[in-house]
C-alpha cells in the first residue's frame, strides 16, 4: 500500500480523481478504503445513513455529495436493486463511468438496457462496464471490509457492445490499482462460467451433503477426506446463494441438466452391468480437473504428495512447516486429515513432483514419520 | 508399536498367535508388517511369488505354508477373486476365523453364501467376518507397504447372521492392535453407507470436473477454492474406481438416483422461477455437512476461520505455523488458497471458535496480515 498520494504502479496515470461509491456493505467500503489509501477522493451514499457512518469513520471517505461529477461511480449495492442504481448514477452524472458488483451479469445487463430504453437514454450504456469481483469475506457490512480484500483475487469486467473501450480501460485500471485481476469477458460467458465453476458446485456440495441425513454417526464415520471436500461449500448461507442461483438461473439450469444427464448415464451404466459409461465418466472427470487452475496462473498442474503423521498438539505444525522450509521447497497446498478418534492426524504436503524427494529425504533427516 | 513379542493394551489376550495373510499387496503386506511387529507369527501367500519375496524381504512374515491351521486368515486379494479366496480358507483351516478387505460387502457375502450352499458346507460361514478397512495410498504393492498405514483409520466389520460372536471379536482385537478403529455393522449398511459417503462424491467430482471440458483458460480462472474442493476426488484412477463402483453398483445407483432428484428440484425451481426448492435444497445441505464428522470422533464441529496473507516463498509458512503455535491455539484443519498470478496465498486457519481470537491477536502482535 502507498504511504503519499500517488498511486502505484503504471496505473496511476489513468486513476480516477474522484470515485462516488454507492452502497458502503462490505464490498463498496473495501474498494473505498483501497482507493483513498491511494489518494484518490472517495465519496459514499447508501440508503443506511449508519452504514455510511460507520464506512466514514473507518476513513474510506466523505459522506457528502459530490460537488460535481465523479470519474467513476461503482455501484455495491444489493443485487436486486443494482440495475435501477445504476441507470440512476448513469443519468445523474452524465460524464461518469458506472460500474456494478454484482455476481451475475447477463440478467443485469438486460434490465440496464429495458431502463435506458424506457428513458429513451440509450446512449447511456456507452458508460457503463459492468463487473464481479471474486472476493468476500464470512462476514458483511463496511466494519468488516478491508483495504486489500480484493489482492490478488480475479475481477470480472463484462463490457457490452454499446460500451466504450476507454471506459473499460478506466475501470481495468482501478481494479488493477486494487490489487486485483482483471479478467475481460462478456456478461454471456461470464454466467455460463461461473454457472459451471461456482454456481453447480454449490448445488453439488449441498445436495451430497443432503442425502447424508439418513445416516447414523457410526455410518458417516465410514468416509474420509474425499466427503469433507466435496461437501465443504454446503456450509454456505442459503439464503445468499437462492439469491445468486435465482440470478443465475438459466446458465445454472443448463450445467444441471448437463451434470444430471453425466450422472443419468453412470447410473445407468451400474444398473445395466456395463461399465464402459462409468469408466468414461471417470477419465472425462481426470481431464476437466486438470482444468482447474492451479497457482500462478500459469495453467494445469498436477502436484506430487508427502504425507507425514504429525502428534495433534500446539507447536508440531509449527515444526513440521519449519522444517519443510529448511528444504528450499515451497509448499503448494496443505491438507490435514484428522484421524478419527486419535490424538494424531496426516498432514499432506503437496509440491511439485520434481521436489517430492527433497521434501520427503529433508523431513525424515529432522525425524518425521514420512509414510512412504 | 511394542518391542518385544507382546501386543500392546488390553488387545493382547485376544490376538491370534498365527495369521496367514493370502494376497501380498499393500493392505495384506501392511496387515503383515504391524502383526509381524507385535510379535504375532505370519504366514504369506500370493499367486505372484515375486510379490511374496518382496514381502518376506520386508520382514512381513514367512513365505512358507503354516504348520498347522492358523487361528486368523486374512483374505487380501483383488475384489473379484476374494469370494472363493475366502471360501478356500475356510475349508482348508477348518478351525480358522477368516475374514477380508474388499472395499464392499454385500456381494461379496452373498457370493460366499452361494459358494457355500454349492459345497454343501453352509456351517463354514460362522467362522467368517468381513471387514473393509478405510485406509490406502495413491502407490500400490508390497514394497509400498507400511506397518501403521491403519493407524487411526476406521475399519468396518460386516459380520453376517451366520457368524459366531468370538470370531468376530478375534478379529476386533487383531484390528485395534495395528490402530485401526472398528466399526462393526451389516454388509447392507455398509454397501449403502459407502454408496453415500465415498462412491457418490467419487462420481460426483469427476462429474462436476467433466463439465469444464468447454471452458477457455480465462473462464476457469472465474472459480475459487470452491471448486478445487468439489472436484479434488476426480484426479482418482478411473479403472480402480469403475471396478469399486460396479462392485457396489444397485447401492450407488440408488445414491444417484436420489442425487438426480434433488439436483432436478433444483432446477425446476430455478427454470419456474420459484426459489423455495432452491432455498430447501441449500438448506437441507447445510443439515447435511454437520453430519460430516470432525476430528476426534467427538461429533460434528463448526470451525472458525483466521485468514493470513502469506508471502509465497519457502519458509514463510513455517513462520507462520511456529508463530501460531506460540498461541497454544490447536490448528484443526489449514487451507492454502492461492492467489492467481501474484506471489502470495492467502491461509486459512481453522480452529475453535473460542481460540479465534487468541490466534488472530497474537499473529497479528507477530506482524502478521491478518484479515479481518
Amino acid at each position: 500500500m502507498s504511504d503519499g498520494p500517488a498511486a502505484p504502479g503504471g496505473a496511476a496515470a489513468l486513476l480516477p480523481r474522484g470515485v462516488l461509491v454507492v452502497g458502503t456493505g462490505l464490498i463498496g467500503t473495501s474498494a473505498a478504503l483501497g482507493l483513498t489509501a491511494q489518494g484518490v477522493q472517495v465519496w459514499l451514499q447508501d440508503v443506511d445513513g449508519g452504514s455510511v457512518a460507520v464506512a466514514v469513520e473507518r476513513g474510506a471517505g466523505l459522506s457528502e455529495a459530490p460537488p460535481e461529477s465523479p470519474d467513476l461511480v461503482l455501484v455495491a449495492v444489493p443485487p436486486a436493486a443494482t440495475a435501477e442504481a445504476v441507470l440512476e448514477a448513469l443519468r445523474t452524472y452524465v460524464d461518469a463511468t458506472v460500474s456494478d458488483v454484482a455476481s451475475t451479469k447477463a440478467r443485469l445487463q438486460r434490465e440496464v438496457e429495458a431502463l435506458a430504453t424506457v428513458a429513451s437514454d440509450q446512449h447511456l450504456l456507452s458508460r457503463f462496464v459492468a463487473g464481479h469481483p471474486l472476493a468476500g469475506r464470512e462476514v458483511s457490512g463496511p466494519g468488516a471490509a478491508l483495504p486489500d480484500l480484493f489482492a490478488d483475487r480475479v475481477w470480472a469486467l463484462t463490457p457490452s457492445a454499446h460500451t466504450e473501450p476507454g471506459r473499460t480501460d478506466l475501470v481495468r485500471a482501478v481494479v488493477e490499482s486494487l490489487g486485483a485481476l482483471p479478467v475481460v469477458t462478456s456478461p454471456e460467458e461470464h454466467d455460463r462460467a461461473v454457472a459451471l465453476t461456482s454456481h453447480t458446485p454449490q448445488v453439488v456440495a449441498s445436495s451430497v451433503a443432503a442425502g447424508l441425513g439418513g445416516l447414523g454417526e457410526s455410518e458417516v464415520r465410514l468416509s474420509g477426506q474425499g466427503l469433507r471436500d466435496v461437501t465443504r461449500l454446503a456450509a454456505s448461507d442459503p439464503r445468499l446463494w437462492t439469491d445468486i442461483l435465482t440470478s443465475n438461473a438459466e446458465p445454472v439450469a443448463d450445467a444441471l441438466d448437463a451434470l444430471i444427464d453425466r450422472l443419468a448415464a453412470v447410473r445407468d451404466g451400474l444398473r445395466g452391468g456395463s461399465p464402459e459409461p462409468v469408466l468414461g465418466a471417470l477419465e472425462a472427470g481426470v481431464a476437466g480437473r486438470r482444468l482447474v487452475q492451479g497457482k500462478h496462473g500459469s495453467g494445469p498442474l498436477e502436484f506430487a504428495v508427502v504425507a507425514v503423521t504429525v502428534a495433534d498438539r500446539p507447536g508440531e505444525l509449527g515444526r513440521l512447516f519449519a522444517d519443510a522450509g529448511a528444504t528450499g521447497v515451497n509448499l503448494e497446498d496443505v491438507r490435514i486429515d484428522h484421524a478419527q478418534g486419535r490424538p494424531t492426524g496426516l498432514v499432506e504436503l503437496e509440491v511439485a513432483p520434481a521436489s517430492q524427494a527433497v521434501l520427503a529425504e529433508g523431513l525424515r533427516a529432522a525425524g518425521w514419520d514420512v509414510r512412504g
